[in-house]
């Protein structure tokens, strides 16, 4: 009845992601990567956190994808962060590399998967690996949107001085520039933020929210986010293995829905237990349209860039 | 009601520990470190996990000590770590200068709270800040064996096939070479170990927990562990804040039991609200004291390098 | 650090709510109750599952309410319930006693605790704790919206096949039939209901709602529901233990908001460590309003059957 | 990937269990009962609690044995209780014929299932459950040593002012008079009970124990416990359906384990996905090997009442 989950790529995303599901107890995990030693090292410092923690499941570090055979799902966190100097148009092409090679290896070794893509940039990754992979789209998703709510969620909470439980918010669209956050939507215990917060700081929220990547970035000094990126890819899987059902802002293969077709884009998804159950329309106004069709033309340059 | 907790350093085995205390939503959390800004870009990124974490603990990352003020636990983790070539003294002299300093600190924004000590070389540090406080020796404790006792409970789970909730095992004595497994009072499930592990594979599972750390950092190539570590602290904390009075190996400064004076050495003692509540005596073999006494002598060396 | 929980009434409700209370691990909780030996019966049974569950809670149960003295929380559960034949003025002053002679005791011993008022009619009761007790409104707090939003939103969920956490919903008012659900407000991961669900069929979801309690006590035969409403409790008890600030709709002393002065009446309020901080206002619709001004005339009438 | 659990009988036993299991939110539930409308009334009390404690899990309640279809787990707790002026015998025989009815039922509509009796006399009904469903007997486990254990846990983690986590302990044999608690084999976090508490106190605690379920009966007055047996038939569940592999003591078809052949007695047990993984078996003491035979031969007699 264990299901049994990969983890491409043993940074801290993946690493730390690695963590959480040890310690959520219903999977046996598996964290791959390229690099001799490290994973199996990253593996057994978190084993050996089982006893006082209270878990038993099975965590296998490694560098050979042999021991990924029969995943339920793969998450692909492996890839080069944007350099200073590096051009995006050099990033996607190094990214393509590695996201089509992981890909082909989850293809060979988990044919059944659910494949959860957290490369940068996020869209045009999720693209790729649909096409490479050539599974039908409820089994290949991207993850952004529920990171950058939660960010919203988190400045939307401090700003009214209430629990981040009680703000419920949305962020559709693209990762980065292109985001587009409903605060029409949003809502503190139920309450429009429009009758807490004034306009003109909520627009600071969302351009706040926008920037939410590099400000962690900057404060670091070296690195980037982890923390909260494991966190929203754990909450993917959560609803995929238990089969909640919860939906939440990922990045989607559209086919009409929302008036795209064809490409990757941030919006609302049922996840269960056969991966996107459905893609959630939400009635939007002319101009979240228009910015949600923005994101789309930016993902299209993206996969123009890769050829595919 | 809600309690305040500081951690002073916020490398990886301080910053996940804060971000395990985060997830407990138990107390408000400080995580202190030297760097410009970087402590509160952690701290920033942990808080973005907990609208999909459902916590809401204050975590605030600074490098001002008066942000921690009124404290109930300050944990120290910071410290230099052994480099190729550094000799043990030179380690000692660098260590103790900081530890030193964080420890006034302390002493004068947190007079009333209880200190655990991570710091490498760890039972030497303990002394250390237990002098330069002046604390009584119920609020200045030294995390080792709960993480020595979570490794060697790990491989005895592996070994027999079994939950490392069914394990039940304990360090004694100094972090590293003058540890002191009782293996002798392991079991699995209430089994005493010797009927179901041959003496000559307790004796490598032994040596291997002795060397524990070092496989760590081995396997790793750069770094050390960190996820256990964390975890470990954590479960003294929880023993503390919720009162739980579990009785778990810490370094403690020792007034005559197990027949040592006037050091900090690894022993049984129950946690509580109050910190050390009890040192617990086991009856040991006559071979046992003698390992512990070598403990003890190690540890009386390293006072004697920083002359306290 | 630890705090302290007093239930009293161990009936289903009181000793369930008990229960999660010692789960929960972060207080020691007493269950008081007139039946001789009964609640220490309970107490026990509940302790012996905490080696298996690993909880450390103190779980005192007595027929003395010395036991009680210094709580910080204080759950009011005992009266009787409803029986066929009795008028509602009978119920009334029949609960009007019980809960007097309660609340007299609590100030007696726990002067400076929080008062949660969950015994039927639960406004009336919550208007006269407050008024026996003399303590300023923040500490005298009434439990119904929560388990009203919550069987609104167990109810929303299973109509469109969602996660109950992405339900966002709001009951205000009374407790039954002047209960003010407020559809309007209603989401599904950030979708107004409206989108979801056909006008029409939100109404029936409503009528159930106001039934909610008629329906399991229908279903049962003999007695009434309690594993919602402790769990209700529970999270109003979590938000002040914690400080965790969540608004959820509570019964609440007004002086002037929604235009209504000297009465309990169901409206968001900010919960947190000094119990109510802050009763939140939302913008009624005109027909809300009038919705919820009869739930205070309800109120009043019941006030002017105790005489108070 | 989700399982699922049947629970026959929604008394509190059983009921509790439910609401234990939905709360775990790993698996959907079906408590099914003879009596009317009764269980569906329980499923919806706890689906409304779903809201506020964030699970998802169905919870189906049901008079059909149609909906407990494809169960991974049955978990049996119909029966009657012994009640004043019945003779054992007469116990025997009623539950003897509802046991065979549940279980012709779980056979029909959960041929894979795993079998967990806790009907009393508990050894007795496991031996039917077997012979009747002619499963093997890794599908076929009783509950009581863990409840025994977990009594027999809180009474010396009180004794000694420790944290139940820290008290190992063991009780084997039938439950009832003829258990068998090996005081020798518990521990305190690792140290023998014999240190640290007196024989007498000891052999004391030990017919505590003994007498653990009549001194609920005693203080409640009407009904018997149930916040304690249901938390120890969800450890046994965690270990199966999380394939934890933990080992505790349930009743087990012994097949000359211990020297006992073809009977139900309580012994060390390792539960995984597959049931029943191994029966471990622990050096006893002479003293110790006879009172386990004491308890066969119990079991034996009733069977005999049975005559199967």
């Amino acid at each position: 009845m264990r299901s049994k989950i990969t983890v491409v790529g043993a940074g801290f995303v993946g690493s730390t992601l690695v963590q959480r599901l040890a310690e959520r107890d219903y999977a046996d995990v598996v964290m791959f990567d390229i690099v001799p030693n490290m994973p199996q090292g990253k593996a057994l410092d978190m084993l050996e956190a089982g006893p006082v923690l209270g878990f038993d499941s099975q965590v296998t570090g490694t560098n050979s994808y042999e021991d990924t055979v029969g995943s339920d799902i793969v998450v692909i966190t492996s890839g080069f962060p944007r350099k200073p100097g590096m051009s995006r148009d050099d990033l996607v092409k190094k990214n393509q590399e590695i996201v089509s090679q992981v890909t082909e290896q989850v293809v060979t070794y988990s044919p059944d998967s659910i494949i959860i893509v957290v490369t940068n940039p996020l869209d045009a990754m999720a693209q790729l690996a649909h096409k490479v992979s050539g599974f039908p789209r409820e089994r290949v998703i991207g993850m952004a949107g529920v990171l950058d709510t939660a960010r919203f969620r988190t400045f939307i909470a401090q700003e009214v001085g209430a629990s981040v439980k009680d703000v419920q918010a949305y962020v559709l669209g693209g990762h980065g520039d292109t985001m587009v956050p409903l605060s029409r939507l949003c809502t503190v215990a139920g309450i429009p933020i429009a009758q807490l917060i004034s306009a003109e700081r909520i627009e600071q929220i969302v351009q706040r929210t926008r920037d939410g990547g590099a400000e962690i970035v900057k404060l670091l000094g070296t690195g980037s986010a982890y923390f909260a990126p494991s966190a929203s890819v754990l909450q993917m899987i959560d609803s995929i293995i238990l089969d909640k059902k919860m939906i939440m802002p990922c990045a989607a293969y559209l086919q009409g829905e929302y008036g795209i077709e064809g490409l990757y884009v941030g919006v609302p998804v049922k996840l269960g237990a056969k991966g996107i159950e459905e893609v959630v329309e939400i009635e939007l106004t002319p101009k979240e349209k228009e910015l949600l069709q923005k994101s789309a033309d930016a993902v299209k340059e993206l996969v123009a860039v890769m050829g595919i």
